[in-house]
């Protein structure tokens, strides 16, 4: 199979990165951020999530911010919402595209949602329906694709089958997530092997953790299998390197990087895209994690 | 072309790692650091470098490191030797088996070793002839594989020259090494199909750095074209991952745990490695530059 001739970068900085950071940022500072990331040329950011501050501080006043970015024609601003509530707020802040989330993992489920897997998938009914009611596309995230850390291993087979349901409820697009970033790259393609046998390979996208250094392995692997489409987090926001824990999104620079290297084409431009990581870092007082912005900033 | 099911690892920590650390560290240390490294399995370990320390104050003390550390039957211990008189000098330290050291880009030679390719070639002869003499084995390095610091870009054509000309003077193996990182997942397999036609693919073996984040890319890309055998850094040592102008050695935890995922066998047990990885990193005082080690040590 030949590598793709244009790739998809699905920026989640703004939700997926801030929110895992420690401290919440103010609206300017994300306006600012997702304004940058867009005059770069990403054609996807997901802006914010719709979801009780009491719960998620890091993303009170996203309807806020939604309200004050320059929306650049072409631009995808998505927003996740986890349930009916948080698809009526997005509604209301304007949003024509919203993010759902499944884990893969029945453990994992149980502890952060407190429902099966079936359950989860039942409760987003509504959430289509009103979708499709108000002319809102909606995206598929499954969690824990490749390990799950309640119950270690998890079946490819068990994958397929959650992500066939988000994508038979509607979903256009389903994004398969290595939440722990312990896939290796035999395990993405066997992955993209077995889902791609329910969902075709044009509606899945890859998103990648470097918490044990295999994203850019996994990211390639999953070139290789025909997969165009990936999540990414500019500066690697999500999980500081230096912490303890770090949940370790991989860095759309370094994704950029290696797409550029390979000849693949995106719309976005890798300078833009360093000087956006630089200023959302300066605002949050961390390093980037990424390493190309490291190296570009040791020139 | 499958994946190859045993891969040797040349852990360069001792070696190219701590030589481009800060400080110098003391020989009990490197010691230290050596037997961990033939107690988790690592089958060729780089222990020091026969160079004035008054150019290179990290690798004083090689020979006592040679002469302490405790032998394990079946492990290699390497050094390099970048001339005749370093070479009589690992000799008289009982070294088996040294390293030369050539570079692919005719810009980096003249600044780093003061001569044209060619010379430094010709400075090897001695070298090789006083090797073959004493029953000693020789490892070939080339830098800047895929891009050099002064000159940009490097043709796979003048690797292959390179290699060729290190394989045919009786080097039993040829070392490909990123210098810079700048190399890409596209890039690194052209490049060993290209030298391949010279050099046999079981007589290379890649060197990575994680400089862009493309190390682990890389490596999947050259299993890809059957390369068997990968030099790494324990902890990632001699590249700081904090500090301006990193060098990024690929560390061996992460290229161990990619291989373990893949199935591929090495002999090498990481989480002995990830010990050893440890205790350097306390002498030194520096967090490690391994994602898996920091993910592990989070749990």
């Amino acid at each position: 199979m030949s590598l793709p001739s244009f790739v998809r970068l699905i920026e989640v900085g703004p939700r997926d990165g801030l929110q895992n950071e420690a401290q919440p940022i103010s609206v300017a500072d994300k306006v600012r951020l997702v304004d940058a990331l867009s005059a770069a040329g990403l054609g996807y950011i997901e802006v914010g999530s719709f979801v009780s501050p009491k719960w998620v501080p890091q993303m009170a006043g996203s309807a806020e911010v939604f309200a004050q970015i320059q929306r650049k024609p072409g631009v995808t601003y998505g927003a996740l919402a986890p349930n009916l509530r948080g698809f009526e707020d997005a509604l209301a802040a304007g949003v024509k595209e919203v993010a759902v989330f499944a884990a893969a993992s029945e453990a994992f489920s149980q502890r952060n949602i407190n429902c099966s897997i079936k359950e989860s998938l039942e409760r987003f009914a509504p959430i289509m329906e009103a979708a499709k009611r108000n002319g809102v596309s909606v995206r598929g995230y499954v969690s824990c694709v490749l390990g799950c850390p309640y119950q270690g291993a998890v079946k490819p087979e068990q994958v397929a089958w959650v992500a066939r349901e988000l994508y038979a409820m509607g979903c256009y697009e389903v994004s398969l997530g290595d939440t722990i970033g312990t896939g290796t790259a035999g395990a993405t393609r066997k992955l993209f092997e077995v889902v791609s046998a329910d969902v075709p390979r044009d509606k899945l996208a890859g998103h990648f953790h470097d918490t044990y250094g295999q994203a850019m392995a996994n990211l390639y692997a999953s070139l290789l299998e025909g997969i165009a489409v990936f999540d990414s987090s500019i500066a690697g926001l999500g999980g500081c390197p230096y912490a303890k824990g770090a949940s370790g999104n991989v860095a759309t620079e370094d994704v950029l990087y290696l797409l550029n290297g390979l000849g693949i084409e995106t719309g976005v431009d890798l300078d833009a895209l360093i000087v956006a990581g630089r200023q959302i870092c300066d605002v949050l007082g961390r390093p980037t994690g990424s390493r190309v912005a490291k190296a570009r900033s040791a020139q």
